[in-house]
């Protein structure tokens, strides 16, 4: 199972799902079609409460990356994972704040595309 | 006076602070030695909590960003901005996810670098 959760990481266990479930997307490992887990079966494997399995699973399914049919969860197709202007003003945003952040750490914009590069050329290499 | 305040907006009003302010140092509104207004002037000017201005100061600060002194809060030097391998892991880690949400969500590579110049361009022009 290519998920793994840290249960003294300050980030909370639904969001290590959604954010494992997101990477294992880009990198294709998870693809269009492909079913996941069952609720029980994947928080009986990582000993989580299935109430957090399912938060993780809705907040993908709103998103449009898992769809939710009577067999259990799959992963959309690509176009339905299509964002609107405003999720996308969104994602600005967010990249915006961490780009803020980085440069006003005196680090330059060539650091961010250097960043940027390593961490792409990893997520398509299928590094985790 | 550069900082607006959202009421209504769902991001902490201590967050908005920060954000704005790192976003005047990249954009050098604010540059080293320059006095932040007291945390009383502009907790009352913004109609906000002390303890909130207090707050963003203080995280700022940690940051190496501002510097406290006798008279009050004043821009770093860019030499108290750097960071350490710990800081840059976490940012690493936070582009990485955003790279990660935008990839996923069906935008290329090439969209988040056109994001990124036109974010970049936006910093360097001063715009708000």
């Amino acid at each position: 199972m290519f998920l793994e959760i840290e249960q003294t990481s300050p980030i909370a266990i639904y969001t290590q799902l959604t954010s494992q479930i997101k990477k294992a997307i880009v990198k294709e490992t998870l693809v269009a079609g492909d079913d996941l887990p069952s609720v029980r079966v994947l928080a009986s494997d990582l000993g989580v409460n299935m109430h957090t399995v399912n938060k993780a699973y809705n907040i993908l399914t709103e998103e449009g990356l898992l769809l939710k049919s009577k067999k259990g969860y799959v992963v959309s197709p690509k176009i339905n994972r299509q964002t609107d202007e405003e999720q996308e003003d969104e994602m600005k945003k967010r990249l915006e704040d961490v780009l803020v952040d980085i440069l006003v750490h005196n680090h330059s914009e060539k650091t961010v595309q250097e960043w940027l590069s390593e961490l792409t050329v990893a997520l398509r290499k299928g590094d985790n």
